[in-house]
């Protein structure tokens, strides 16, 4: 069975979900399906003759159609019997949400994924984990989360771990990030992170590849894999498991005998992958990659912006994290100050003017600032205390907005580099309702958005070393 | 004019404020201050009658009754003459909003500054800034943001850069965060770090000192008066400019020639101040040393949780940042799993249960663990998707929270160790709303919380370095 048929079923059958108030994570997949409109889903659980309306069976093989996908939330000790089934009813995969195998240190649980394992060949199906979330493949509306989006999108996620595979859309989704397929694979029993890289390298709906990695069981292939893949599209890598901490838990969760971090970060400068740390820093990297008018030639950034602590604090955190302030020309400068209000504004980069919600402000100090030939691109921090809390509303107003986003698009295509943008969320209710429509209007308009300018900073510094190192190698990523 | 009288003013004139439907920022201060209910407030300005319904003045002069604090927001070119009237109207202090002064860099403008001086001292009132926005007293009802809060506290925050100022208390509201006293002091022409540092160390209202720093004229005369402040509160500082760009932005801010990282961490390790590096973790800080039920007596966590990869990378988060996660005594994860279920379960350290959404289990469990010797203090990170996102309101719900709160509650009493609350904050409005319920009881309930797992073991570093340090010099905090 192919992954590419794994990845398109037509109905899916969830095996042990549970009905009642509260509705188990199993339930919540089902409601998930529903709300995507997946066309043919059956709940199977003998305890109920309806689960959200549907009807619920008692086993697999009293459903009356196909059923190409099963997800599978009873108890370890049943599974055997269950994919007995699986076989007889002629299934594609398996997607085991149950945990308690391997991973929970008892022998007889790690012999019974062998012998599952010896099912799924025989029976001709694919196993999805055990311990896992499955998988997200918006095209079919496959989705396990009610929040994550329905679009399909060029960013494959594989992760070891559930939890991330479901927090990557939902917290990437205000981001713009949209995703081909996410596989949350856990145990990797049988569909392993090597297989899913290979056939991601050649997924023409892939265009940018991340991973999620505890450990793993043949680390020479995983690098071949990644190699094959790095070589052709982007690959974003974070690893659990850099402390004896963090060893000890992944040991825990996945059973994974995790590598060292100095392992892990050679194996990423060999293949050329992008390493971040964890998933507010993937879906950095993944933001920029995905909608940054174009990689920066070099670590030169102007940064422009409202407040004289802030534009201080922004230049620290560029320089800090591995780009650079460079001081602008004084024709620059004379420039700004000819057209801009002096007082209360810095002019040798960061760039501070009290005047950047005028669009005709906007526009001229990106061009003036981004014709320097001493800068690579453009941060434009937009300091959201006056905006949401100040309760004016004006920047979730299309009339304030358009004329803005229209300033930086045409900035951005004049001057040929990038125009980066930082907006740091509020933590008031009122002010994250005209954040979030903000934030939403610059997405749309495909602008790379970030939360903080230390994060961005950190995202594009990786992403210029990475490219560095691609070109030096004659890729044409 | 004493400090103590500066903070306790009883009318403010508002001079240069602005009218019509875009709101100046001296507007937004009268617009605060009438929602703070300051009683006596006199917007001047020789082209409004009215502003905000208040009847406007065309000088200071015209005032019928006494001003004690004048805002000013015109231009560097008047002050100098308004400086007279204050004189003759016997006021006590005058912020000036105003920039375009020393930091500027124009000569006359510094020489103006020096004239400015002359004029505060023989008329024997107070200047704060020029080029900052002023002074934040609740108790006072004194305020410069429609959003920060209006009961006082115990925190007290000085800082070169009005921005940071303003941003404090806004982010810090949601945290619980509370002040005596914030001081935007902007080019410190008069009051400067030195003589609010002095004041704060003996004012009975502030608990806990926080400063923002650029640059200073007198380095010593600074180290002498941290040092008074540390021997008797904590404090907590953070600086700009540390790098090269952050030093120019600064010089280009404030005219500040500012010291180098390496000067500032040793005066930070010398007079034993917490060194922090923006306000995020400022807040952090605070949150913490506001909050904590007890300084914790070593760096060993128990960090507990749900989901296994949110799991694995919050115990790297947690050593990477110089905390310790010990794994738990064989006699502890028997009775662990005695009674929590096994599957999708993590016993060693981190603690990863599917059940911590049952007031019951999380008060056996964080009983459970925190009577362990190994461990000094519990980490309770809340994954925030299965609750705001899956949508179930379930944790904005008093008969959800009230349990949970008092499970917390009494378990860290009888464990006598402190329990730390991490809520990462969700990016959709409706998740955002459950989100901020849920931080809000929480934090009424006096806990402290925190934004994220990595953050959290940053600040809880910081203070048990400072604690340390702190108790071998036999200072009793």
């Amino acid at each position: 069975m192919t992954l590419e048929e794994v990845f398109s079923p037509r109905s899916v059958a969830v095996v042990g979900v549970s009905g009642g108030a509260e509705l188990s994570f199993s339930g919540m997949i089902v409601l998930s399906l529903i709300m995507a409109g997946f066309p043919a889903i059956y709940p199977v659980n003998p305890k109920y003759k309806e689960i959200l309306e549907l009807p619920c069976y008692p086993d697999l093989l009293s459903i009356p159609g196909p059923v190409d996908h099963v997800i599978v939330s009873i108890t370890a000790e049943g599974c055997l019997d269950l994919l007995d089934e699986c076989a007889a009813k002629g299934v594609r995969s398996v997607h085991f949400f149950t945990a308690g195998f391997g991973e929970s240190g008892y022998k007889d649980r790690a012999d019974l994924e062998v012998a599952m394992l010896e099912k799924a060949r025989s029976g001709n199906f694919r196993i999805i984990g055990p311990n896992c979330v499955g998988i997200y493949v918006p095209k079919s509306r496959v989705t396990n989360h009610p929040n994550a989006p329905l679009e399909p999108g060029p960013i494959a996620f594989i992760s070891q771990s559930g939890g991330h595979a479901q927090n990557l859309p939902v917290f990437g989704a205000s981001r713009g990030l949209r995703y081909s397929k996410i596989v949350s694979y856990g145990n990797a029993l049988d569909v392993d992170e090597c297989e899913l890289l290979d056939y991601l390298t050649e997924d023409p709906e892939t265009e940018i590849i991340s991973a999620y990695i505890e450990g793993v069981k043949d680390g020479r292939r995983l690098i071949d894999s990644m190699a094959r893949a790095a070589r052709r599209k982007p690959v974003i890598v974070y690893k659990g498991g850099r402390t004896e901490a963090g060893k000890r838990a992944a040991f825990g969760h996945t059973a994974s005998m995790t590598s060292s971090v100095a392992t892990f970060e050679a194996a990423c400068r060999q293949v050329n992958a992008i390493p971040v740390d964890n998933t507010e820093e993937m879906i950095d990297v993944l933001a920029a990659l995905r909608f940054m008018r174009n990689i920066p030639v070099g670590p030169n950034v102007a940064v422009v912006g409202g407040g004289g602590g802030p534009s201080v604090l922004a230049s620290d955190d560029m320089e800090i994290e591995g780009l650079r302030v460079p001081p602008l020309s004084s024709e620059v400068q004379e420039e700004l100050k000819r057209r801009l209000p002096i007082a209360g504004s810095i002019f040798t980069n960061p760039i501070d003017t009290n005047n950047m919600i005028d669009p005709k402000a906007i526009s001229f100090t990106l061009r003036t600032v981004g014709r320097s030939p001493d800068i690579d691109m453009i941060v434009y921090h937009l300091g959201f205390h006056p905006i949401g809390s100040w309760g004016l509303g004006r920047f979730s107003s299309p009339a304030f907005l358009e004329p803005v986003i229209e300033a930086i698009l045409s900035a951005q295509e004049e001057i040929g580099k990038p125009v980066l943008l930082v907006l740091r969320p509020p933590q008031d209710l009122e002010s994250m309702k005209e954040y979030l429509a903000a934030q939403e209007a610059l997405v749309d308009a495909g602008l790379p958005v970030f939360l903080s300018l230390r994060d961005m900073a950190r995202a594009i510094h990786r992403i210029i070393v990475w490219n560095e190192r691609a070109k030096a190698r004659g890729q044409d990523l």
